[in-house]
C-alpha cells in the first residue's frame, strides 16, 4: 500500500469512528461546537494569517495569478466571513432525527422514515481556504464527519484552520476527528480517497471542470457534482418583454462567471423582431457579446453587432459576457433545444400563459425550472436552504443546491409489538 | 464501435425519445397502457408458452437444474400472476407530478419541488422471466422508459413479453419504446448498457451476488442495488423472551434463501442462559444449524448441538437454515456488532425498555431498523409501498424497498413574478 493510501486509511478509520459519535449528538452540542469553531477562528487571527503567509509566499513564487492569490488570502475580512458562516450554520434547525409518513400497516406495525446522516463525506476543492470552514461547518451540523483535501497550494492555511476547528469541537466535547484535513500535497492522496469506499460514503468536489472530470472517472464512490451550467431562458409568444429583458439581462450579466448564469436565451418567432433590437443593443452596451442564429441576425439587424453562431455555442459554458441566441418556431422547438444541449441546471421560461407556464414546468428536465424570475436564483441561500456545500445535476439523491437535506439520508424504521411475517 | 455497442446505443436512443413522452402521459393514460398490457399478457397466453417452450428445451439440453427450469416456466399460473401484478400497479397512485414544499421567499419568488421520472431505466436481471413484466410496469407507471436485459437462457419468452407489453402499450397510445428487451444473448451488450451513460440515468441489477458485483464493477451509470444481507436481531436484557423466540424463529426459518432473513442473533449476557436453551432446541428442531460463540455454547449446553462460530460465521449471509449466535455484554457491544458485520439491510431489537428502542433506532445504520418485529417485514408489499423494483443498501436516493417513488426524483421549480437577483 502506498503512503499515500496508508494515510487515507488512517484519516478514514478515525472519520468513521468519529462519523458514528457525530450521527447521534444532540443538536445543542453540534451548535456549541459550531459557535467555539467560530469563537477559535477568530481568536487564532494572527496564527492564520502567519500559516497563510507560507502559502501566499510559495503561491508568488510559483507564479501564481493576482486573482489566484486574491482568492488564497485570510485576511481579517475572510476570517470573520468564515466565523460569520458557521455561526449562521449553527442557528438552522437540525435535520438529524425528523420521523415522518409513520403509517399503521394492517397487522398493527407502524412504518416510517427517520433522517439521519450520510456518515463520512469527502470534499475536494481548489484554492479558496474558506471553504474549509464553511463545508466543515455543514457536515458538522448534518451529523457527519469531514475529510478535507484542498488545493497543495494552500496546504498551510488549511491544516491551520482545521486545526482550530478541531480544537473547537473538543471544547464542545464533539469527537474532533469529525473533521480532518488531509496533511499532505501529494498527488496520490486524492486518488486513494476517491477509492476508499470502505470509510467515506460520499464525495463532493467543489471546483473547475477539470477537478470534476477528474472525480467522475476515478471515484469508486458516490459523487455528488455539476459539470456544466449551460442555462436557458425561453421567451414566449406570450411573454412580458420588458419582463424578459430584465431576466435575460440579470441571467446573463449580474454576474458571469457563475454556474446558474444565463448562456443562451430562445426567443419566439413572433416576437423576435420586436424583442431582439433592443435586448441585443442593451447586452452589447453592457459588453456583451451576441452569437446569433440566421433569424436571429436578421431580427436584430444594426440594432448591435452579432457573430454568427456555429454548433459549439448551443453546447458552450462562456463564463464569460457571451450570449448565444436562437429564434424558435415554437415552445416545443424551445423545449427541444433545452433537452438537447441544455446540461439539466436551471431553465427558465418568461410568458404571461399560464398553460405554457404549466406546460414548461412540468416537460423540461432540469434541476430548477423557473417561471418569470432569474436563473441567477438557483443559489442555497436563495431558495432558503441557508447554506449550500455544491449543487447538484445529477437526478438521484439531490437536485439542485446542495443544503444540509442533501448530506442526509433516509432510513426506515419499523415500531411493532412482536409481530412476524406469515 | 462494437455489434453489441451499436445495438445498445439504438436501444438507448429510442428509450430516451420514449422517456420524454411517457415522462407526463396523463395518469389514466398511463393505467390504460397497463391494463392492455396485462390483457395482451392472458390472450396471448399460447404464444408466450410456445417461446418459452423453446427456452427450457435449449435450458434442458444445457442442463439447467429442475428448480431453475422450475423457475424458468411460464405456467398458466405464472401468466396469471403477471397480468394480476401488473393491474395492482396500475391501481396504485400515479407519483408523478406531485408539487410539495412550495414556500414564498422574501422576494415574493415560490420555491417549491415537483417529482419528476428519473428518465431511462435499465435493469440486468437472471432467469425469472415475469421481471420483464413486473419491472416494464412499475417503470411505465413512474414515468419511466425502461430497457430490460434478462438472462440469455430465458430469451425467447423475454422477448415474447416484452412484444406483449409494447402492443398493450400502443393500444393505450402510448409510446411502444418505453419497453424494450436487449434482444441478443452477446454477453457484450450488458458491458455496453452499464456504460450507455448519454442514454440510461439509472441501472438497476436483480439477481446472485456475482452479477451484482459484476454491475457495480463496470456501470458507469448510478446502480441501486443491495450486495449482502447479514441481518441480525438483538435481544436485549429487558426483551419479552417469549416475543424474541417468535421474531428470530420468523426470522430464521419462515423463508432463508432471502435477504431479509437473519443471519446472527445477539443476545445480552443477563438473559443468555434463559433464553437459548429453548431457543437453541426449538431451531435445532425447526431444522436450523447453529454456530455459536463460546458463552453461548455454555448457555445452550446439552440443549442443541451446535457448532463453534468463527470469524467467518460473523460475516456470512448463509441464505440458509444457519444462524449465527453471540452473547453480548450490553447492547453498545451488539451495536458495535452490528456497525462491524452488518451489510446495513436489517437490524432488530427486541426489548420492553423504551430507552434501549429509541437509542437502538437511532444509532443502528441500516435500510431498516425495527424495534419487536420480525426482519421479514423489509419489503415492499409489507411497508405499503404497492410493490418493488428490488431493495437498496445504498445510502444514496433510496433505502430499502424500491417502490414507484424510488424511481422518481425532484426537480426544484420556482415561481415568479419578474423577479431578478440584486
Amino acid at each position: 500500500m502506498s503512503e499515500a493510501a496508508q494515510l487515507i486509511e488512517q484519516i478514514g478509520k478515525r472519520a468513521r469512528a468519529a462519523s458514528r459519535k457525530v450521527a447521534w449528538l444532540d443538536g445543542e452540542v453540534k451548535d456549541n461546537a459550531l459557535r467555539a469553531m467560530a469563537d477559535v477562528l477568530l481568536a487564532k487571527r494572527v496564527h492564520l494569517q502567519n500559516e497563510n503567509a507560507k502559502d501566499l509566499e510559495a503561491g508568488r513564487a510559483n507564479g501564481l495569478t493576482s486573482a489566484m492569490l486574491d482568492r488564497l488570502t485570510l485576511s481579517d475580512k475572510v476570517i470573520e466571513g468564515m466565523a460569520e458562516g458557521i455561526r449562521q450554520i449553527a442557528a438552522l434547525p437540525d435535520p438529524i432525527g425528523e420521523i415522518t409518513g409513520v403509517k399503521r400497516r394492517p397487522n398493527g406495525i407502524r412504518v416510517g422514515h427517520m433522517r439521519v446522516p450520510l456518515g463520512v463525506i469527502g470534499i475536494i476543492y481548489e484554492s479558496r481556504p474558506n471553504v474549509t470552514a464553511d463545508a466543515a461547518a455543514l457536515a458538522v451540523k448534518s451529523g457527519n464527519a469531514v475529510i478535507l483535501r484542498g488545493g497543495s497550494e494552500a496546504i498551510h492555511s488549511n491544516r491551520a484552520i482545521a486545526a482550530c476547528l478541531a480544537e473547537g469541537l473538543a471544547m464542545a466535547g464533539a469527537p474532533a476527528d469529525a473533521v480532518q484535513v488531509v496533511e499532505t500535497t501529494d498527488r496520490a492522496a486524492v486518488g486513494a480517497l476517491l477509492r476508499a469506499d470502505k470509510y467515506v460514503d460520499i464525495i463532493i468536489p467543489r471546483g473547475g471542470k477539470s477537478l470534476i472530470q477528474r472525480v467522475m472517472e476515478d471515484a469508486t464512490i458516490p459523487v455528488i457534482k455539476h459539470l456544466d451550467g449551460v442555462c436557458h431562458a425561453y421567451v414566449d409568444e406570450h411573454a412580458d418583454l420588458h419582463m424578459a429583458e430584465e431576466i435575460i439581462c440579470n441571467g446573463k450579466m449580474q454576474r458571469t462567471g457563475v454556474c446558474n448564469a444565463l448562456e443562451t436565451i430562445l426567443i419566439h418567432q413572433d416576437v423576435a423582431t420586436t424583442f431582439l433590437p433592443a435586448m441585443a443593443k442593451r447586452l452589447h452596451t453592457g459588453g456583451c457579446a451576441l452569437r446569433v442564429c440566421p433569424r436571429s441576425a436578421e431580427a436584430i439587424g444594426e440594432a448591435a453587432p452579432t457573430q454568427p453562431a456555429t454548433e459549439a455555442d448551443w453546447e458552450a459554458e462562456y463564463l464569460d459576457a457571451i450570449l448565444a441566441v436562437r429564434v424558435v418556431d415554437s415552445m416545443d422547438d424551445a423545449m427541444d433545444h433545452i433537452d438537447q444541449y441544455g446540461s439539466r441546471h436551471t431553465e427558465v421560461i418568461i410568458t404571461k400563459d399560464y398553460a405554457a407556464s404549466q406546460r414548461f414546468l412540468r416537460q423540461v428536465d432540469a434541476a430548477a425550472v423557473m417561471v418569470n424570475a432569474s436563473s441567477r436564483f438557483n443559489d442555497g441561500f436563495q431558495f432558503g436552504l441557508g447554506a449550500e456545500m455544491g449543487i447538484s445535476t445529477d437526478k438521484l439523491h439531490v437536485r439542485g443546491p446542495v443544503g444540509l437535506e442533501g448530506l442526509t439520508c433516509q432510513k426506515w424504521i419499523v415500531l411493532g409489538d412482536g409481530q412476524v411475517r406469515s
